[in-house]
């Protein structure tokens, strides 16, 4: 299938653009690149990737922007979820994938991930963007949301709506009745049931790549360095134990990373530096956590 | 069955032994006490609790004692993989869990738990506890497990073993090779396939319950003077990490009770209040850090 060359091309691409336009923002700090293989092929597993790390900078407390591609043997019960099959198949998956996790509780955590996948005869497109802040500022919500669905507009007019409320779906923690950010895309399986749409898809998926910088760098230049305090920094690690929370018990790819045996500290490289757990935390009614917590539990319209 | 008022009365006041000895460590905190009922049977899940943390203390950053007794019906997956039925099934459960998270990266961290099941027409015991240090003394790890060694052997020559190498399997994390820490025991379904085994179980449930502040406090009382400095918090907030990480993907218990519609602040005050993440961490070759990654890498048998 022709995307097996041409996709990782362009993940490549996008994680180099991306890591490129986060090092603006540091003095001092640079991204590492850490590439690794996974040659045991003949173990049902194998392929490699390159993880890029940038920690302790002034303005990203970590960033991490993952490329991979990887391929083996699906165990039975996810052929099945993925393509009804009854028997291990053989897969394909590249992809870029990041989560950065600014120091200021001003400025969101965001998460982004592309991916191209192939179990048995079926191939398919997913991803996404998505926006978590810790103080609610409404215009970037709106900004993040906005870019977003220029993305998705020029490509079918339905886009929009449906991923992101795919995206308030998929990134939500039934346990605490809570979204884990303010939401955005996410995609999955397109393409998968009609193959003829494929290039459209992957013309889209390009666009929807492109588009993060666009959607999250202004958001970080307006706010990174306005001046915040111990009882923002609180809040900001107590809300990272929901990201925890999220990508440990629910996250598909955290689950189908881990389970087909791929390289840990690039999976859990999406965890923040710092979290903080407090039993039964409410913040004062009114406050400004308060007003994000009400977010959070009512998805809400951003353009 | 008789043990649905026996057992919640025993794990009662174990909950209240264990808080009471773990306070006499503080000068000013307290446990607090919270609690809670869920009356909504009609929606297949009521029953109730006594959540009890104490929060900040100069011994104990935080100490969670639960009490629980639940009933309502189990999803049909559930029942399956508990009882083998096909469908939806009442149950019931009680007990007593803990986990300690000490200030002191020189204090280990604990959990021990001990419950009592009826799923359908079988009921059964479980429990265990175990010890997560974050700097090995060899004669913390010999005394707790010879104080859980001599509650099982009161009872059953073969329990020790059995129920050691059960916590080895059981506080696993794959994705990392290592183990939580260094064991103790974990048993399960006691009682489930031999019903009228259950008194003489209950008997060592009772005996391993009591056993619990006799393998921990002497433990505590010998590190929790000792000063310890920033690079041991820093390695101790690191293996925290590693504890939620088993706890959020692995553990049984955290899952049963979050798909069961479980109280999420009771459940997840297992996890520890500062935690941190860092990428691809390696302590120094023949480090106390080191030494303790090799014992959790390895399991050791301790008597």
């Amino acid at each position: 299938m022709e995307y097996r060359q041409e996709a990782p091309r362009f993940f490549k691409e996008l994680q180099s653009d991306i890591c490129a336009a986060l090092e603006k923002f540091e003095s001092s700090k640079r991204f590492s690149s850490d590439i690794w293989e996974r040659p045991d092929l003949s173990q049902g597993y194998g392929g490699g990737g390159d993880t890029r790390v940038l920690s302790e900078g002034q303005v990203f407390e970590r960033a991490g922007v993952n490329f991979s591609q990887v391929e083996g043997h699906l165990p039975a019960d996810m052929s099945k979820k993925l393509v009804g099959a009854d028997s291990e198949q053989p897969f394909f998956a590249t992809g870029t994938s990041l989560v950065i996790h600014p120091l200021s509780p001003l400025v969101p955590t965001t998460h982004a991930n592309f991916r191209y996948l192939e179990v048995a005869d079926k191939c398919w497109f997913g991803g996404g963007m998505d926006l978590t802040p810790y103080y609610l500022f409404e215009e970037d919500a709106t900004h993040f949301h906005s870019v977003a669905k220029q993305a998705c507009d020029k490509h079918d007019e339905n886009y929009y709506v449906r991923f992101k409320e795919w995206c308030d779906q998929y990134f939500y923690l039934p346990h605490r009745a809570e979204a884990r950010g303010i939401g955005g895309l996410f995609f999955d399986y397109l393409g998968r049931d009609e193959e003829d749409a494929l290039d459209r898809i992957y013309a889209f998926v390009q666009d929807a790549g492109r588009a993060f910088l666009k959607a999250y760098i202004p958001i970080v230049e307006r706010r990174f360095r306005l001046e915040s305090n111990q009882q923002q920094r609180d809040f900001q690690l107590l809300r990272r134990g929901r990201y925890v929370e999220f990508n440990l018990i629910y996250d598909r790819g955290t689950q189908f990373g881990l389970a087909t045996g791929g390289r840990a500290e690039s999976i859990l490289m999406s965890l923040p530096p710092l979290v903080r757990w407090e039993y039964c935390f409410e913040p004062e009614p009114g406050s400004a956590e308060a007003r994000l917590l009400e977010v959070v539990r009512t998805p809400r319209t951003w353009v």
